[in-house]
């Protein structure tokens, strides 16, 4: 019976149609057939990315139209490869013609690390005879190099070693016991590793010495927890189950469901991406977004000693957000009926590989839609709310992400982001002040203060891809309290601040004035309120990038100087900080800034546009963050606001309603368990509610 | 077999223990037994309110400390009553000793309006012949008069009336039939009602008038949606039980669950009222908060045209959350196993009456509790999260606030609230400027801009009564890039400013910083991070009261002035706008801002405070928030803060647990979905988990 219900509530696809749609990513199939063509002509690189490239807006736009009499866009590989001494090389391949487009060595440039990337160099730093120097110093013996560990990090930017040699910084940890967590024990030290000699070339090492903690472990794991006394016993379970299985189908990736319907991609780099995202409005199917996926971020830390300023990871754009993707499992991460999607990317080999449940697609219940209950007789209509949710995972060394796009009945898409995982930690002496830079979290163990902030890439199509972008701010009216136009001081109103170029749409948060930003078209006017059709994006945790001009994070994360960016739509412009952003020095700064710069009073009205959203929370670490981080939340809304001519989920079915005439209506409509509730499935008070 | 399920979902007691706690609110006897001792000495009053007169603080506080050789506190019953000519009365009733403790009357006030009071205003505009003949002139005729309806707000203050007799305004509507919304005919005058001699002493009309509108009902109500094309059918079912039941037990009204024990208080006037806040911390049961409520509410409307200056309602100061409160219903507002309480107030005549219901608690599944996975090797521990949902919904004319008191098993607290409902409406010529007041959500209909703005009142217990409240902002480090103290500019810290006086508390909101408020015990350091033991206020919607300081409501709402007060524990400090609202002037402005003025230098450092803070949102209407608004949530957080010495949540059992030396962890701890998406009950793989 339990497995029956298991079966039932797991189905899973591969996720490729047959053939793959435009916006699929690529398959084992066709990643192999990439390699191929390249293998034929460059025997000797190794593999960092090969994924999909994205048809053209205009092209797809065109197909998607009128596929019967537009050519279909053709499969192409997007390629990146490292040869010997760092050489990277950026290609392209068209699958349908089994042909090289273009290959090109790039100059200058590091492409991201892998995951492979990172696991060899544990094993070369507990042999290097520095780094076992550096271990005796501070306390480790020889014989314990087996205990020696590292999370090796992209070296972001050393200006002493700039951008031509492949490097690592390995931030270096100690277990007493192989299942120990790590990051009790941070050892003071930073290895700086060579990706394509495979060597130690420097040790970063402080002016203060500190010795390997001696504090005992500080383990969350099953056996640590039932050694201290074991665990709660008074959680009675909480089953939820869809005996009639998911509200929503798929066709191939694109999956409908309660008048939405969208295109579900993923990539090495994003992850999730969501594509041509249109909403059914009574029969008439309209654009909302063309695109969303979170591009990119950054976790700058506050420490600023020496090396910690080069702890500020891009996380998508330096390791990818697909790449470090897990593998989801139902009743862990997801409950309920669940739709899973694999991803396939390619190894340093040239081999695809996949890895299972990469997306969890599910339903949860969401409480209260909307209700109504009339005073005087106490009619009533509740309806309940229902939401689909879209998810990944992803595990940063220490960290872990968690990414759900929601979407809801009443037209809105929420972002929300979990924020677990590990604090990442660095070694001090007993007693150390930390001079407000950190927090002691566990008796020697400094967590530094850090943010995170995301950058939402949005590509709205809001009826069409010609939309203008208004910065929205609740204002006092004009007129003094006394004044003939405000004579009792209460008048406010929506002040809209239209952004017609990328310079001008450089704009911060106001908490304030409940800042918002709503993408418009113009040319499509709501028949009730005459303004345009639009979606806003409504965001309040929203801190600024706290790295100061001019420094090396700032100069780096670009994206990160403001809130909101809005540039022309480039069908190049995918990656905020840059295509390949390890090693970049910021001088320029890559991505947005150098997109703006190009043409800074470009027209952004009424025209195709890109709203580049940074997001994200500042984090002053504290012992309840320790050992494991409980979830934190944050999340953001796009609302449709003046898009629909009235509640679009009035149809959703209630679960009870009256009405002031007596007669309850809707009586099928009404759940079991309602009507039950209601009494015995009938109801007899004439429709005096107890809703 | 669902009947049974239903018996088993749904629990229900009078939440009154035997004798009554001292907490508890006044049982229906009790509220007798008050109305009997002041009948005795004044048989002519009508009642306006019964309920508990709260034990002092200092007194309750050693009775829970010491029950055994303590006196316990005396229920008491805390009475407003009415007499001809709007005379108000306050009284206190012993009930132990069944004797009048106090009894004055109060000059110049008036007590908030009830379900009553509201009620029998809509006979009274219907009979009136001014009435009639402002009716006649948009456009309804004499014999429809049966279809014309009011929502009798307060006046709030008009300065033509003051605060002497009690007055009423009715806000005007019209139903073409019974069972259409109104709110899609608003009228164009507002009749002022006199509710001591019953009648309509004044109507407010127009220089511009507006004829009743023409357009189609908009109803949202079961036969309208089925004659619309009817409800949609894709939504499969999701069920959600819990065949062993809920996780918690109640003694009385105090629950404990999960490490949390609480009493869940119920008034009319501010609804729930938790108090006596606890976290048993491995067995140190430590005080967290006093006493947590919603204390009031004001909801400005943004058109500064004569009368809707009037337009400001305090939902729960002048009518009463309590009162307001909706009959729960299992299905409709809430899903699972649910145990509710019912809540009894005192009507006009002075009998007891019971609103069934009152209060929904019931758990649900709360998504990733905290989750890593070792990239090295795919061992992961992932631990699903579960939450406490208190919660009650009250109708305040047109508008549904549906309250969530969310407890975490992380200690966070969460307060969630839910706007939904029917937007307040007025009415309008076709092509009317509306000069950006106010939105034309439907053709003829008028919604006004308003704000939410709720006051949160925290009486914080921070490992005891004396604490201390920091405001605290991310702020960059000293020194520009290249400096010897921040030479790579990625400084940043947590500037704590600590709020020492009334008068230096006053303090606002500041996105940019995401500034959060900390309340402290200096008395208690964390022995880790060496910092005082402190929960932290997080709440990001913390708009400006926009109405102009020397408003009317800027004078009224003084507690919405700032985004956070503190002031000095007093018993008698409950109600920020004042004890009495409707009709108050705003000069001079009672409750916090008068309590501040008393003693502005007063000393707020370690010693007993309260927080008074004040969120909402700035609603600027669409049409899609019509005919009937999607909710809106909005929220915030007390999170713990160097309070616990590690995440208190670790002793949760796992989903799934497996470690890096291969041995898979609390087998038994995995529940039996998450063991078969596992491999049929066994973990095959060695550890090499697919979590």
């Amino acid at each position: 019976m339990a497995l029956d219900r298991l079966k039932q509530a797991v189905t899973h696809v591969t996720g490729i149609g047959q053939p793959p749609h435009p916006f699929d990513p690529l398959s084992e199939t066709e990643i192999e057939k990439a390699v191929a063509v390249i293998r034929k002509e460059y025997p000797n690189v190794f593999f960092n990315a090969v994924t999909l490239w994205e048809p053209r807006k205009a092209e797809m736009m065109a197909w998607i139209k009128d596929p019967e009499h537009t050519p279909r866009p053709h499969r192409i590989a997007d390629v990146v490869c490292i040869g010997a001494g760092s050489k990277v090389f950026d290609g392209t391949v068209d699958l349908d013609e089994g042909k090289l487009l273009d290959w090109v060595q790039t100059e200058g440039v590091q492409p991201l690390i892998t995951m492979e990337d990172l696991q060899i160099v544990e094993t070369v730093v507990r042999k290097d005879p520095k780094v076992i120097e550096q271990c005796g110093i501070v306390g480790i013996p020889p014989e314990d190099m087996h205990k020696v560990y590292c999370d090796p990090w992209t070296i972001g930017y050393d200006e002493r070693f700039g951008t031509g040699i492949r490097l690592q910084q390995a931030l270096m940890y100690y277990r007493p016991h192989v299942d120990d967590s790590q990051y009790s024990y941070p050892l003071d030290f930073c290895p700086i590793y060579n990706s394509d000699t495979q060597e130690i070339i420097h040790i970063d090492v402080p002016k203060v010495r500190r010795q390997v903690n001696k504090a005992p472990p500080n383990n969350y794991h099953a056996q640590a927890i039932e050694a201290e006394g074991g665990f709660r016993k008074d959680l009675k379970p909480i089953h939820i189950t869809q005996p009639e299985g998911v509200s929503f189908t798929m066709d191939g990736r694109y999956i409908s469901w309660q008048n939405w319907k969208l295109h579900i991609g993923f990539n090495y780099r994003e992850g999730m991406v969501l594509s041509n995202i249109t909403f059914n409005d009574k029969g008439n199917v309209r654009d909302t977004f063309w695109r969303l996926s979170l591009a990119e971020m950054v976790v700058p830390y506050g420490n600023p000693e020496h090396p910690h300023q080069r702890k500020h990871a891009f996380d998508l754009g330096e390791y990818g957000g697909g790449y470090m993707t897990n593998s989801l499992s139902l009743g862990c991460d997801c409950k309920g009926a669940i739709h899973y999607m694999d991803a396939a990317f390619v190894n340093r080999a040239g081999s695809p590989i996949t890895i299972k449940n990469a997306i969890c697609i599910h339903e949860e219940d969401a409480g209260i839609l909307f209700k109504h209950t009339d005073f005087r007789d106490d009619s009533c209509t509740v309806t309940r709310a229902r939401k689909l949710v879209i998810s990944h995972v992803f595990t940063a060394a220490n960290y872990e992400y968690c990414v759900y796009w929601i979407f809801h009945q009443d037209g809105t898409i929420q972002l929300e982001i979990k924020l677990t995982g590990i604090l990442n930690t660095y070694a001090m002496n007993p007693g150390e002040d930390l001079h407000g830079w950190g927090t002691e979290v566990y008796p020697g163990v400094n967590a530094h203060n850090h943010q995170h902030l995301f950058c939402l890439r949005i590509d709205p199509n809001i009826d069409g891809p010609n939309n203008s972008v208004f910065m929205v701010d609740a204002m006092r009216g004009d007129g003094e309290v006394g004044s003939k136009e405000n004579p009792y001081g209460n008048a406010f109103y929506a002040k809209k601040t239209k952004l017609e170029t990328p310079e001008q749409a450089k704009t911060d948060y106001n908490g304030a004035t409940s800042r918002t930003w709503e993408m418009c078209n113009e040319g499509k006017i709501n028949p009730y309120s005459k303004k345009p059709v639009s979606y806003k994006l409504v965001s309040r945790e929203v801190p600024e990038l706290l790295p100061k001009p001019g420094s090396l994070v700032w100069n780096r994360a670009g994206f990160a100087r403001h809130a909101v960016h809005v540039t022309n739509y480039d069908d190049t412009q995918i990656h905020p900080a840059g295509r390949h952003v390890p090693q970049t020095s910021g001088t320029p700064s890559q991505g947005i800034p150098q997109w703006i710069a190009a043409n800074p009073s470009a027209n952004l009205v009424d025209t195709d546009v890109v709203l580049w959203h940074t997001f994200g929370i500042t984090h002053f670490p504290s012992p309840e963050d320790f050992p494991v981080m409980p979830a934190e939340p944050m999340t953001l809304l796009l609302r449709p606001r003046n898009f629909f001519t009235r509640n679009p989920c009035l149809d959703v079915p209630p679960s009870y309603c009256s009405v002031p005439s007596g007669v309850r209506q809707g009586g099928a409509l009404v759940d079991g368990i309602s009507r039950l509730a209601f009494g015995g499935g009938e109801k007899k008070d004439g429709g005096k509610g107890c809703c």
